[in-house]
Order: structure tokens, then C-alpha cells, then sequence
């Protein structure tokens, strides 16, 4: 269930967070892996959007989506279909290597694509990304000197900082990650190479990035819908907008409800949904189909349980589609997740 | 990655075992989500089949599989598609209250369908069922009462018995059960009902279920692909035959590659997978789309990693579709994942 209502006014607030700030907005689709989504985030002034995969890209682009950054290094299985998707739209890579720099450049040449490519530099959150100094310095000048590819800037996304709990430490942690993209940047243009475009953040740090004020863009993705592992982190700013309906389907026990949503209908990596409006209830999960409720009182079999997830993109992507509904809970369309499953 | 060999080897071992023991086997198809597969194990003697939800049945039905077991307990939003599957193939159910026999036989009665229904005993799993004694008599008599349900037997699901490590521990605790469910049928038996059919057990627990002898049917489902928690528990009779293929997309550090598989391609809720092979290496979630694997050596990005699956009914509920391989390795044909997501 996707409420469409609190999905639009979390739009607006991202959109006019990034407006006030000056700084470019590109949200990441890997969320809400919808096209029909995403238009709506580019009419509300977005620059454009993140993609995971090229497999999202894909969706994406093929759905008329015009600007789309993959933020996942490429590798020569991915290359190909990301080169032919450069000839539908604008679409902007990412790499870490000189190896696949030298790769991507060849194939790039071979085909007369033009491509711009950001050096994706490592900032703390231990993932993808060449690190600061001579190393970032080499795979930049590789990226510009091959045939084909574009240096356009730099991607040094800090995803290790965007849950942690308590806001000093956040920021102190968002902030030294913003110092080494600093420091890379300057070592990089010390070799001679602009890097104009720097993208960085999540819902959890965008305003972070925006005080720091190094980058040119931010990347959230989960404000959309938000989720409980996001509703404990500032900014507060967003309403949860995401639900799974579920259906008690035996009330064996006193004071225990069970329900028909398990592991494939929500994810657990976050951790247990919460139940809406019942911040007494604890959910636990009880397999794959099922699970335990505790502190709903009195329910019978067949009633609805509307539970929240713990973290949106992973829930999502167990599903084929949303139900829509309006504040007030009337249905008003479906939508599918179009981009669903596509890892690769 | 399904290698369709070692499918096959597993397939007819379960079917061989049941065979031997004169004790009738019902594959749950929750974990492969395949009619193709379902198909297969009909063939090679399987009595019917087990859907954990009305979803995943559609699917089978509709496909044309003819004999189905809905393992989670009707509610009234999915009585009708029930009954609708009913006039289709032969569709039999379990319920676990007497309002929801009463609401299942009334619709049934109207629309003149005539329905097995299979009495959801509690056993010690602490999930659906009504526990043995005089709540039990109530609903199996409210079954036999009801117009157009016919009581057909129990399902008495040990579920908390299936991954127990310690075999002497294992026994005890499905034993228990066993018993727990011969109780229940001794006493719905003295209210003058009839219970010939008894169906339980999984991977974990078949041969203890044989072995014991009160159930007349077992329902495994994950032997068909297996994963590494079962490969942890007895019997070890079966092969591991899923695989998730992933790509090195980063070596930015000595000793760790990064590869592009992550919670949205493996399932997290039975830990971190192996890689195939490799016992020294280990694989630690990085997010969404990424993980670290520590130990594989000198890899460069691009180069393929095999991915075992700590749950494979979870990770198989991530893919539209399988690969199909041999066992050496070439690539024979796909398969769709056809009912992926039905958790309804």
C-alpha cells in the first residue's frame, strides 16, 4: 500500500529542501523502482536520477526517462547494455579502476559512443570506491584519457553514515567523509582534470551534505516512502508513505495474532515492521508466509493488520506492484514495481 | 544458477525414500515456485502438492497441476479465490477455527463446491493451528458440520523442528510433536470423527516422521535445491543445487572484493551465503546491491563469484526466473520463478 498523498508531500519537501539549497537534486530510483515515480521527481525539478543496476537503468530509460546515473561500477558483463542504453538517453557511469576504465573506454571507442563517467572515490563506507591520493589520481586520468569517456566528477557516496543514531556523531562522521571528497577532488585537480559535478547523500544526510556545502548534488532515495529504520534518524521531515496489509489468519493464543505477512512480503535485514498506530504492538517474524503479533488485543480471523516496514527499498523489491490510496485510506490506482528484481 | 542434474538426484532420493517407507510424499512448492518442478515431482510419484498461500495455488492450478494443499489457513478475503481454484483441480485446505469453518462451509454451500478440508493442529511450532484437546474436537466437528466441507485429516506441521543442529535433540522435540499430534487425532477420533489423512514434517524432519509412523504424508520442500542451514542439519542426502551468480565490481582493497549481490539478490534472514568451493572464504552484506567477500584471493573486477544461498526459499522469492545448468556447468535452458511473490 503506497499512499499517494504523503508520497507527494514528501516529494515537495525534498525538492524544495535541494531548491532553497541551491544544490542539484537526483533522486535514487533503487526505492521506489518506479519510472512513473521518478517522472514526477523530474517534474518537480530533479536533474535527473539514480539507478543501482543497469538492469534499473534499463526500466528506467526505456520507460522515457532522459538522464539516469548508474552508481554501481560497471564490469565488462554490464558494459555492453549500458553503452547501448547511451544511445536512448543520457546516461552517466561510474568506476573505480583503471582496469575497467581502460575496458569501458575501448569498447566506448569501438562503438562511437560518447560517455560521461564519475570517479567513484572512497569515503569511509568501506563498499565500491578508489581511495583518495595517487590511486583516485590514476583512475581519474585513465577515465580521461580513454577514447569514449568524459571525467564529468566524482561520486563518494557516505552510506556508512546515513543510520547512525545520534545526530553529533552523524555529522562528525558525514563530515569527515566530506573532507576526504574534498581532499580527493583537490588532489585530482592538482593533476590538471576539472571534476565539476560531485554527488553524494542519502534521505539520512542530505542536509549534512548541503551545510558541508562541497557537494553539487545529493542521491536520496528512501525519503519517498520512508521506513522505521529512517524515522528514527533527523530529519524528521518525511511521512511514511509504505505499507504492507496484512491479514490475521489464526488467533490460537490469548493475546497473539497470527498473520499471513512473513520474509517474502517484508524484509527483515532492518529488523521487524512496526504495526501502524500501535506502538504497543510488537511484530516478530514467524517464516516465510508468517508472523506473530503481540498487543493487538482482541482480533479475530480475517482482520487487517497494516504493518510498517523496517526498510523500504528491500521490502519493495519483494513485490510486483503497490496499491494505491489516499489519505484517507480510499484506493485510487495501482502502479507496478517495474524495476523489481533487476540486481544485475 | 539451478543445476538441473543435481535437482533431478535430489528429487528422485526423496521420492525413493518415501516409496520405500510406504509413506505418501507431498512436496510444498513454496521454495521452487515452479510448476515445471511440480510437474517433475507428480511424476516421479508424488501424491500431490503443498502451496503455502491461494497465490502460489493459482499459479499451480492454472498451470494444470491437478491435486493442491493450501498449508496456510483460509481467511475470509481468500475463501473465494479458494473456491474458485476448486472447481479447477482438486484443492484442499486447513483451518484452525470454528468461525472460519463455519464462514468457508457457508460459501461453499452457496456456491454448491464440495471442499477437503484438513483440521490445522498445533503441534509446538507457535505459528497457526488449534491445540489438541477439546478445541480441537470443536473444530474438526464445526468441519464435519459444515455444508460443503468435508473433514479429510490433519495437518500438524512441526516447523520449529526443521533446523535443530543436534540430531538426539531433534528427534526429541519432532517425537514430542508426533505425539502432541496422535493425541489430538485420539481424541477428535473418540468424538466419532474420521482423520485418515495426517500430514506434517519437512526437509529437517522426513525420516523422523517416517520413522515414528503416525503421519501418512510429509510435505519437504527445500530438498529440492537445499541451502547452507539445511546442509548444517540431517539428512545430508541431498545436494546443493542453487546458486546466485555474482560479479566482482571493485577490488579497491588487498584481500576483499566487492561483488554486485546484496540483500535484494540473496535472502538475509538465514545469514551471510558461502561461496561455492571456497570454506575460507566469507561473505558479509554491504547493502541492497553489494556484499565483501574476504578470502578469495588475487580477483580482478569482473570476475564471476558463486553464491551458495543460506535460505533458498527466501533467495529464490528474489528472482523472476532460474538459470538452468548441468553439472558441468553449461547453460541449458531458463525457467521462470512463476509464483514469485504470491504472499496472498
Amino acid at each position: 500500500m503506497l499512499n499517494v498523498d504523503a508520497l507527494e508531500r514528501n516529494l515537495r519537501r525534498m525538492a524544495d529542501d535541494c531548491r532553497a539549497a541551491g544544490v542539484a537534486l537526483r533522486p535514487h530510483t533503487k526505492t521506489h523502482k518506479s519510472p512513473w515515480v521518478a517522472r514526477r521527481q523530474l517534474r518537480l525539478g530533479a536533474a535527473g536520477v539514480c539507478a543501482a543496476k543497469v538492469g534499473e537503468a534499463e526500466v528506467l530509460v526505456q520507460a522515457g526517462i532522459e538522464d539516469v546515473l548508474i552508481t554501481t561500477d560497471l564490469v565488462p558483463a554490464t558494459m555492453e547494455r549500458a553503452l547501448d542504453l547511451a544511445g536512448l538517453a543520457r546516461v552517466t557511469v561510474v568506476l573505480d579502476s583503471v582496469a575497467m576504465a581502460r575496458e569501458l573506454g575501448a569498447r566506448a571507442g569501438r562503438r562511437g559512443v560518447e560517455l560521461d563517467v564519475l570517479l567513484d572515490l572512497h569515503v569511509g563506507q568501506q563498499r565500491t570506491g578508489v581511495d583518495p591520493g595517487p590511486a583516485a589520481v590514476a583512475v581519474a586520468t585513465a577515465i580521461a584519457e580513454a577514447p569514449g569517456l568524459r571525467l564529468a566528477g566524482l561520486q563518494a557516496y557516505e552510506g556508512h553514515c546515513q543510520l547512525v543514531p545520534d545526530p553529533e556523531e552523524q555529522r562528525r562522521r558525514a563530515f569527515a567523509s566530506y573532507e576526504l571528497m574534498a581532499a580527493g577532488r583537490r588532489e585530482i585537480e592538482a593533476a590538471g582534470l576539472r571534476l565539476p559535478w560531485v554527488t553524494t547523500a542519502g534521505t539520512g544526510t542530505y542536509r549534512l551534505a548541503i551545510e558541508h556545502g562541497m557537494a553539487t548534488e545529493v542521491q536520496p532515495g528512501s525519503y519517498v516512502v520512508m521506513d522505521t529504520q529512517y524515522a528514527r534518524v533527523r530529519p524528521a521531515r518525511f511521512e511514511n508513505a509504505l505499507f504492507v496489509l496484512s491479514s490475521v489468519v489464526s488467533t490460537n493464543r490469548e493475546g497473539r495474532a497470527v498473520v499471513d505477512a512473513g520474509w517474502k512480503a517484508l524484509s527483515s535485514d532492518g529488523g521487524a515492521p512496526a504495526v501502524r498506530d500501535r506502538p504497543e504492538a510488537t511484530y516478530e517474524f514467524a517464516g516465510d508466509e508468517h508472523g506473530r503479533v503481540q498487543g493487538l488485543g482482541a482480533v479475530g480471523a480475517g482482520e487487517r493488520v497494516w504493518l510498517v516496514p523496517s526498510h523500504c527499498d528491500t521490502t519493495i523489491n519483494l513485490h510486483d506492484g503497490y496499491v494505491l490510496v489516499g489519505d484517507d485510506g480510499r484506493v485510487v490506482g495501482t502502479l507496478p514495481v517495474a524495476a523489481r528484481g533487476r540486481s544485475a
